[in-house]
Parts: C-alpha cells; structure tokens; sequence
C-alpha cells in the first residue's frame, strides 16, 4: 500500500447518491484504514458543496493524476471532468448521466495509459442512464466495452483479441463467491446454466486468482444448481448433466475444480477452508451466504478485464445521501483490495491477465 | 426441563446408521447439556452390542415409558420394540426398515396417549424403507399419515379434519428458515411456487409460533424468489404476481407478515433481529444460510402436527456408523428443543394447534 506509485482512480458514480459522501468519508479514514492514495474523478465543487453539506472538514483539491498521491495526505484529490454536476443529494438531474459516463471514460483511460493504477466505481443508478441514453446493461458491461474498444485501438499491428468477458466476484477475508448466472429470474436460470459457461467462468477465475490473488494453484469448488447437487440425478439432472461435465473439464485443463457440491453445506468455516472460490450457478446462491457473513464489507470485483476494477458491494442509496449516514466500509475495502491486487508486481500481472 | 413429566420418545432411526451411536453419546452428556429424559424405541441388544462397539459405558435398561424418567438419570432407558435388529453399523439389511418403522409408529402412539411428550426422530434411510416397500415419500409425511389415521379413528362422533399438513423448520438460536418448497429440481420450483402454497406455509407457521413456540405475534420474513425480489418486476414476474399477492393474504388474516424481501440481505445480523421466521421459496434460499451460521446445530422441527416433533439436521451417515466419530451435537439441540415446544404447557398447547 506505497503511496509512490500511480493513485487508484475512484469514479464519482452517481452523483445524487451516496458515492461523493462515502468518497469524502473514506478519505477521513485514509490514515485509520491505511487507505492507498486516489484520485477521484469528479468536480471540486460538487465535492466541496457536499462535504459542506455534511459537516465534513474535507479539503479538497483539483489534480492531476500525477499530482495525487502527493495531494492525497493532506486533500481529497480530484481529477475534473470539467463539466456542470448539479445533482443534489437524493434528487438524480440532467447532468448526473454524464458525469458519471464521464468518471468511468476517464479511469479507463488513466488505467489503460499507467496513469491510475486501477479502477474503484460507485455505484451508478440504471435507470438515469438509461433514461439518457446509455445502451450497456451495466457498469460491468460498460467497462468491458471500454475496454476491448481499446484493447482494438492498440497501435502497432497486434492482434484483436475476443473482447474480454467480465465475471462478477464477491470477495471478502472469509469468503469469495461467483455467479456465474446473475440478474436473471430464477426460472430463466436452468437453461442458461450451460456446461460452456460453467468452463468460460471456472477459467477467468482461476486465471485471475492466479494472477491477480497471487494464489498458485487455486482451489475452486462448484455448487450444484439442485437441492443435495441434485443426489445423483434423483433431484434433477442438471447437476449430474451439466455441472458435473463442466467440473470435469475444468479438472481436464489443469484447474482444482470440485463439484457438483450441495449448496447448503458449502459455506460453514470448515468448508471455507477447502477452496479460494465458490462458482455458485445463480445469484443468491452466491450472494445469501456472503452478504450473511460480511455484509458490511463484502467487495465486488470484476475478473476478466485487462486492468483491476472493484466496487463497493451497495447501490446508490438516494434516501441517505447527503445525510451523512451512509457507512463507508465496503468503499474502504474496495479501495484496499484495488491496491492489493494492482500490487507491486502490477504490470508484469497485467501481462498474465 | 423437569424430568418429573413424560419423557421424549426418541426414535431409533436406521440402525446400520449414526443414530444409536448419538442416543448413546447423547445420554451420556445428558448433564453437562441439561438434557431433557428420554426414552430409546430400540432393542437393548442393539444397544448393548453398539455401546461395547464404541467403547461407552453406557447401562442399558429395557423400560416402559411411565419408568423411563426415573431411570434416564442412571441408564439409557430403552423401550423395547420387540423386534430382531440384526444390521451391522454401515450395513444396513432386512431388519432395517421394519425396526425404523416400528420406532416411529410407537412413537406417535406414544405421543398420542400422552405416554410421551414430544417426538424426536433419528435419521433414516429412504433407499432402505423404499426397498422394504415403504409408500411414504419420507419421514414427515409418514409421520403426517399416522397422526391423520389417528385423528381419524378419534372416538366420539368428533368431525373428521384435513389431514395434518406438515410444515419443515430449520431451527437455531440465531436464524429459522422454513423452504416453501423443499427436495424439488430448482426448475420446477417456478411452477410449484403458488400463493395458496405460501399462503398456507405461513398461516401453519405462524400458528406453531404462537402455539408451540410461545411468540404472542410472530413476525415473518417472506423472501423474494428472483434476485433482489424481483425488482419491480423487471428481474422475473413472481415476486410480483405470486409472492407479493400472498404477503398481503396473510397480513390480511392478521399475520405480521414482510414481503417478498431480497434474500441476500434477509439473513445478516441486524436483518435477523427484524423476524421469527423467515419463509424461504425453495431449499436452498433457506439452507445455505442456517448451514452457514449454525451447521452444528441446527435442528429440523416439524410444523403442522398434532404433536411436537424434531429431528437432527443430518442424515444416517453410514460411512462413520460405529466408528465413534459422529457428533450427537444435533440430536442434543433437537432434544432439548423438542422438550422446549412440549413444555410445562403442553396439552393447552396441543389442543391450540
């Protein structure tokens, strides 16, 4: 956690919500949680008025990214997007869209030029950029977009690689988890659950615990989709058909891979301890045992992509933003976990990823 | 847990599995976990043979269920079933399924007459009872059947009722769950998942807290099928169109009732102070959390009887039977919870529910 290197680059989400407040929050904390130094992108203004709003004794000064790892002990160091932000708490506007496409354009590009060492977003609201226009399904979505447009504009003749595909884990000291279905009805889950991704997913992760996690040869341990891992094919076949064959071709190409295991009795302490990573096969499956155990502090980070990005693991909360209640902890583990993983060893990781 | 009373009818379960191996180490602590008296529906040659086996020294005396609390402080009291039992720990044989049989239905005789108070049940083995033609797709619904038959042959002209219906909890100090639906294929739930289903579930659960359980007004948590309950509509429609509609059935028949909440963040510790019970739309949305935070010591009650009736939260586990590793944890939980729900209030309580 040096503060020499490049600073993360922290995207101001959505304005109206809680991010600018647990930004300035977790900047208080900076020395008490040996925070990394960030950059957050945003405007000064819009970071004044709501530390002022909050009671915040929050100095806040306009940077570059090279400036901010100086700035960051005795300032909240913000890179401008140079546009209008005239969000109030609570109340998403006409300028919110754009500034927070702006925040992600922009530590996208700091991170793929070496000028930000990795990426931490707050949280956006869907349906405001939708309402203005945006097409990606996600945040997630979105930063993969970036970044295979610019993995496409690589100068010097290299090859187009597959635009890269982005995996949702949810990591925390006890437990990390990933769906590998997500924001879909549960009855659309059996037919999407395919042995293709099972395998797609299974080897992101274990290539990103590799190289990211800094783990040799990680451990990962596939739920069932049916109750018991479906006893055999006499609760279903899914786990016998589908997840079964999939757990074996991850174990084909190199990777200690376990499964089908029923869901239910995966999550105690004794059964953390045989695994880095559990692949649960739909949204709930992986995020009730994580949210149970670190509800606070539970950190979302995004495999697959050519740079480390993470998240807070909450929404935008617009009924407390600006009252200077919303808890900063999961941004604080977020930024600790980007600096982690972007590490000393960040470019030659890089690299492997 | 006055042993002054009737004591618990333990069933034998299936005797090639762990169950003799926790009645013995059950008895054995019944001091150290204030256990409540408890009879044993075995042989006491099996019992004899099993202690010898595991190196316990344990007394065995053959009683009746009137002797047994006047006894339990010295020896395990055994109520004998009068029956060969021949099968050897792991291996269960053709005296398995009618001993398993036997125990159960002198246990709901027993509970009947008042000869014992309450009914906890060692596991079984399905496969075993199914080969020996057994019809019943598990032990609660066999347990629901026998209660119904008696009920039926009430004498007195008294009207005949439904059936019981009988209600799965899992049960620990922190956290109970009960799954709407149960040892289903997670494509079938969708279909299954109907607001009469819920709507009945609930009512059962909240009466059995009231009636058993002691709670003047129960509060019950409804979680959401689809991921963060569906959203509005835009992830999945049941959320909305079934489990919503059952909510308000239930608030509408005076049950404090909540619903459909997300299930990821139902089960955290502050979330957890907020209900009773949560009511859960398929196994493993109520399993993976309760397995979570008390694998050891959770217990399975069943709801909707005319008795009290528990059992440990484990199965036969064939591959330990005999060998001294099993851990009676769940089986003590199960007993002392059973005398709880008997309690000092019984027969008032019975004819509640």
């Amino acid at each position: 956690m040096s503060r020499a290197g490049p600073p993360l680059a922290l995207t101001l989400g959505e304005p109206a919500g809680i991010g600018p407040d647990i930004s300035l929050l977790a900047w208080q904390r900076r020395d008490v949680a040996a925070l990394p130094a960030f950059a957050l992108l945003a405007t000064p203004e819009l970071m004044r008025t709501r530390a002022e709003a909050l009671g915040l004794a929050v100095p806040v000064e306009r940077v570059g990214f090279g400036d901010a790892a100086a700035v960051f002990p005795r300032a909240l160091p913000v890179v401008d997007l140079g546009l209008p932000v005239t969000a109030a708490p609570g109340t998403p506007d006409a300028t919110s869209a754009s500034a927070a496409i702006a925040a992600i354009d922009r530590a996208v590009a700091a991170v793929t030029t070496g000028e930000a060492a990795a990426i931490v977003t707050n949280p956006i609201a869907k349906h405001v950029l939708y309402a203005a226009g945006f097409r990606q399904p996600g945040h997630t979505e979105y930063l993969a977009e970036l970044a295979g447009r610019r993995a496409g504009a690589a100068p010097g003749g290299a090859p187009r690689e597959a635009p890269p595909r982005p995996v949702m884990m949810l990591w925390s000291p006890t437990l990390a988890v990933v769906p590998v279905t997500i924001h879909v009805a549960l009855a659309r889950v059996p037919d999407l659950l395919t042995r293709e991704l099972i395998v797609a997913t299974g080897r992101i992760v274990a290539r990103d615990l590799v190289a990211r996690f800094g783990i040799a040869r990680p451990r990962l341990a596939v739920a069932g989709l049916d109750p018991h891992a479906g006893e055999g094919g006499s609760i279903g076949t899914a786990d016998r058909d589908v997840v079964a064959p999939a757990v074996a071709a991850l174990v084909a190409a190199g990777i200690a891979a376990r499964g089908p295991l029923p869901a239910d009795t995966l999550f105690h302490a004794a059964a953390r301890k045989t695994y880095d990573a559990a692949l649960c096969m739909y949204h709930d499956q992986a995020l009730i045992p994580i949210k149970t155990l670190a509800f606070h502090d539970a950190v979302n980070v995004t495999l697959g992509l050519p740079f480390v990005r993470t998240s807070p693991d909450h929404g935008t909360a617009f009924d407390i933003a600006g009252t200077g209640t919303a808890d900063p902890s999961s941004l604080i583990a977020a930024l600790r976990l980007a600096a982690r993983l972007a590490g000393p060893g960040r470019t030659a990781r890089a690299a492997v990823a």
